[in-house]
């Protein structure tokens, strides 16, 4: 992590596609180990993609996640957009699990019907103590954006 | 609903507590049918209260909300907050399933340790087709806010 | 405005470039006129690009803007931000001047140096009564984003 | 500001009125020296109130802040909110003019009528690195509410 402000620079630009701090199946391990009893982190979600700075997850439909009217409810987007966040955080600085979020915005564009749902995070801002970045989430198969995500990690100082 | 625009003026001030559109048990009823498959609506939380412009909902502790580091994630916090702000919207307007979350944003301000959650949501503005609020989440038994929240829900025109 | 349910489908997508439901120059006059006291809409910013749903800010270094620390206030990013989108939104309905911001959230990322600030818009949703964007804020000749900014513009009904 | 642990916890709760870390004369006296350009820093406000976690300003009507349809700009309450808000971090903290909005979120809830405005700030959280806080904002002479906004700051580091 010594060279964690050298990239920064370049996070929002056009080299996202560098390999990431952890592989996909390191970080995929991890996430077994600690957070055992979190369906979620390793049951519900399929990372599709992992680079440094970004990734893209994609949540299998359940049907327990239907509201009225037969639309995915907000809390399951709001939960998709917070842990790819969380992944894209990891993505560079490697595994540091209690990275927590301070602030997050949704905005819920559409109702995306039954469905997977697809989130794609990139990383705006990588300080040392905070992290900033957006998360578009998309329907599966659909073109437009369901729900647009911003939001910020607070990252603990190195020991 | 013809009264809609009365009370509004007032939502935000001392009247709070005034009868709400609909009762905790009627509420309750409409839930179950509606809400079949989402555990959340009926199970895992508890109306404490529900008056006219807000309610308070207690969340039961349930270890799969769990994180690294021991703390509740941040999407149980979220899933309570929009749901509270929910019931809070349906308050005033009565049974309204489609309302639907429009935007939010969440401070999370102190981890909560395990246990209940202890949200509560009053409207600070309700129009003819948006009512927004805030939503305060404290740690059962604990004086310090744990999240702070606010966000708008669109509410669909009567027919 | 009676297409206006037509093109919003592709808003997001490919054709963010085709022509905008009012010319540059009809959306000065216009400005000029209904902002007759407020530098702000004709004075400090000029309109570098306008297209159907987005456009190009600039904003010219005004050393009022500076606050302790030698950089650019928060209020003056917002300021801007929020007039861009503003025109972002005016750029596919047409002139409604009564369009109003409902909601905003801005994410402050790197201190701007003084000089010019540099403000792109574009839509993520166009709906009868709600638009949602996104802008993001550069330094003048500075690769990293500044600021990014989302916002929900509330849209009159059409008489 | 070795005790700035201390009182945080509790902030949010009853004693709010406690004596500022420093007095609204030393506050404005500091704000003419290095704000001196900006002229909203001590020309358009006016601190009401100061006490440890909170403050009220009121800012005096100036018909460049109206905007079509005669109702004073977003611009204008937001750059009211973020300085009500900075005053009230600098209540706890003292004197630390470099301390930076890093997130902003507002939510304009009624079209205020030209006349002054009024700002109540109060934090819900003081970390270290981070405080956050709530600000409502109300026409002069008006109960409701016209704008309530929930802001971020980030405190530098003690030298």
């Amino acid at each position: 992590m010594a060279d964690r402000k050298g990239p920064n620079a370049k996070l929002t630009g056009v080299i996202q596609m560098a390999a990431p701090a952890l592989t996909r199946k390191e970080l995929l391990d991890r996430l077994r180990i600690e957070f055992p009893d979190a369906g979620h982190a390793v049951g519900d979600y399929e990372i599709e993609e992992l680079w440094r700075g970004g990734c893209r997850l994609r949540q299998r439909y359940d049907q327990r996640a239907l509201r009225p009217g037969g639309t995915l409810s907000g809390a399951t987007m709001m939960a998709l957009g917070d842990f790819t966040m969380y992944l894209a955080v990891l993505s560079v600085i490697g595994w540091v699990p209690l990275a927590v979020t301070t602030n997050l915005t949704i905005n819920f564009l559409r109702k995306p019907p039954p469905g997977d749902l697809i989130a794609e995070a990139r990383l705006l801002k990588l300080g040392k103590q905070l992290a900033v970045g957006e998360v578009a989430i998309h329907s599966g198969g659909a073109e437009d954006m369901v729900a647009h995500m911003t939001s910020t990690y607070s990252i603990p100082p190195v020991k």
